[in-house]
């Protein structure tokens, strides 16, 4: 058996703790399955004097992240510090121009610094690796560059933020508003420091970026993503859109078009029969299209302590295994700077909104959708126990249209004279 | 960039041709991904002549492939012949007596011959791939071997034969009797020449007892897995148990317990809205569950060109990029002979019977369960049109209870005096 592996660890939140337990507790198991040992030499954090329900007494302390990064006694420098600037950049940096290997679980570091920290380690022929970035303990970053290799890849999708989910989720099940579940996941811990990272899709979107660039063999392009989080979904929205067959989920879709490469991370309505209608609470899932092998679904825990420190050890064995795959599938110079493109690909979509109810009404809307271009496939009118005497609310599920033309007919809507309040509109993306 | 890959391809059916394809197609892509061109240098089949929609022109032909496996100038060949013994074993033997790395689609081979061939790969020091032996277009090899590689594996399951789940679900939406829907899937051409190999559930369980090793580290045992195929599955029942929340499966669970390493192929319950439940049509879905990282579901197409063929082509995308792990996970000298266990572990169980409708039938059901440690969790009688004015059928969803002793009350049925026929039992399989 070969020389240990030796690790050193920055961050001791969950994530670390988690990575400390499984080589600690898997040790025989890592050992055989890399064909050699792999063990932890040094940790940091900022706090030492934390209880941290872990025995940490056999690694040596480092304060500073970057003495973590140059010590001559490891061989990959794990960082699970999280922050896309500061202290987690620049201990990486220094750990690649230290010639240590890196793996990470940081998204936002990659999102917005993956390309300049991957040409970093190609040159310094060390590997960067992130499986934990992205979906939690779901091994889609191995699914997407290597099981999936031999395919042209058509399409991406995923749920990848957990809260949001269960946010979604729980309004649905309970029939409570945003606000109150918000509130809720706030209570149980389940929200970021800053709640938009979650309820923004800004977590989500960068997840989304970096799976773009390995399908697309592009640059990361976390600024070209269209964001729209979930504050704006209603509860209405989610019941009505139920009644139809659908459920409201925060979805990312990542596709190459003529026209460039489309990346949004936005509330859709997706089937409720289908794999992501069907997903519930917390659990992350990510869908692979290709164009040799279809369509493949991955679904599992996309965060939590046993699950991300599992794809965090994944990277680390693969690296004892000497396992050699460029950061994001090819060289990173090799990466093409993506053409952005505004979302263009035609949908159908679920329209909402309210109408003064009197003759004519229907029609003029009809009208308005006519004039952009827009075929109805279903229409309800609804008057519900609650709904204003002289209202009608009126549910208008598409064919699929530009949205553009979406954009254009609902902005007409105003104008007819029969509209109140402002209508929504969403997309539902076939799945 | 590198020197080519040299392929050598011997069969040239769906899978081969499948090959072929995305190899020509997609030369550009894979040789940026592998860092290296992918080249087919010559092929083999046994009829030249045939037509088979492909240009083969640029390769080499050999009659006999025994030949491509030891031409100088293939590093890599691949078998998609099928069978597990003559040609398609020998070439393999020889092609890695040759210092060939080898890829093969061949579940039956691995399932009989892979202790012996990673041997004698591992001596040789070539590379051992068979991604698109289980579950088809679905990486499950690689996210088994090497994305949960950090943890315990605790369960394995799997619905991975589409044959089998294209019959089941077809028999509970049309409603239609298992004789007539294997008649329409035979037409149809889903069935192997030797439609037990499906129907049986030994394709199945050949895929179930490779998985098992990789997760347990354990020589493969297929001989060791205990195998019922769907020819029994009636169109009553699984109309029952959708009645009562469940959908049957020809589902796989190995499982290492105490008494050693549990292996099934046979039709289940799972829950109806479960994913296994949901799963319909020709899909596979494979269930991965690691002590740390929870449970994985994957899903996708298990058969087909394209599907097959990508799977393939990853292995030969990791052998150009010089991937390298041991072909069950650990050296194979490693792999330990599992201590083979009848299915022990608890489980509820979906029990239906014919009782002569009279005073104290049922009481003395209850009573012969009861006796045998088993209680009851759900119950229905039913009369329904068509039964026999005498008969009363009977329905009785179990608490969690051993296989043995569910074997044994169902026996004790007979001497009740009130049992019609036979009793049917069927594991619920806790998903």
């Amino acid at each position: 058996m070969s020389a240990p592996l030796r690790l050193g660890l920055a961050g001791l939140g969950t994530v670390g703790i988690g990575v400390v337990r499984i080589v600690q507790a898997q040790a025989d198991l890592i050992a055989t399955r890399s064909g050699r040992p792999v063990t932890i030499t040094a940790v940091s954090a900022r706090d030492r004097t934390k209880n941290r329900d872990a025995d940490l007494s056999a690694y040596t302390w480092e304060t500073d992240p970057v003495a973590l990064a140059t010590r001559e006694d490891i061989d990959v420098f794990i960082e699970v510090m999280g922050g896309h600037d500061g202290p987690a950049r620049h201990a990486t940096e220094v750990a690649i121009a230290s010639g240590k290997h890196v793996v990470t679980a940081n998204k936002a570091l990659l999102a917005h610094h993956g390309q300049v920290l991957a040409e970093a380690a190609e040159r310094q022929g060390v590997a960067l690796r992130f499986e934990a970035a992205v979906a939690g303990g779901i091994p889609v970053i191995k699914a997407l560059t290597e099981g999936l290799a031999a395919n042209r890849i058509k399409r991406v999708m995923g749920v990848m933020n957990g809260t949001c989910n269960y946010i979604l989720t729980r309004m649905q099940s309970a029939g409570l508003p945003y606000e109150t579940v918000f509130e809720e996941a706030r209570q149980l811990g389940y929200l970021e420091a800053d709640p938009n990272l979650d309820v923004g899709g800004i977590d989500a979107g960068h997840k989304l970026s970096i799976l773009a660039a390995i399908a697309f063999g592009t640059r990361v392009s976390f600024d070209a993503v269209e964001l729209e989080g979930i504050g704006n979904v209603s509860v209405d929205d989610i019941r009505l859109a139920e009644d139809m067959g659908y459920r409201i989920k925060l979805l990312g879709v990542a596709q190459m078009t003529g026209r460039g490469l489309e990346q949004r991370m936005t509330p859709c309505l997706v089937p409720a029969d289908s794999p992501l209608g069907q997903l519930q609470g917390g659990t992350n899932m990510v869908v692979l299209e290709g164009d040799s092998v279809g369509q493949i679904v991955l679904r599992g825990p996309g965060a939590g302590m046993g699950p991300t420190a599992s794809a965090v050890m994944a990277d680390v064995i693969d690296i004892a295994r000497g396992i050699r795959v460029p950061t994001f599938g090819i060289p990173a110079s090799d990466l093409a700077q993506p053409k952005a493109a505004t979302s263009a690909t035609p949908a159908p979509y679920y329209l909402r909104m309210t109408l003064l109810d009197k003759p004519g009404a229907l029609a003029k809307i009809a009208t308005s959708l006519g004039d952009a271009g827009i075929s109805i496939d279903q229409m309800r009118q609804l008057h519900r126990p609650g709904d204003r005497a002289e209202d009608a609310v009126v549910l208008i599920v598409t064919h699929k249209a530009a949205p553009a033309d979406i954009t254009h007919a609902t902005a007409s809507f105003a104008t007819t004279g029969v509209l109140v309040g402002k209508p929504v509109a969403i997309r539902i993306e076939e799945v």
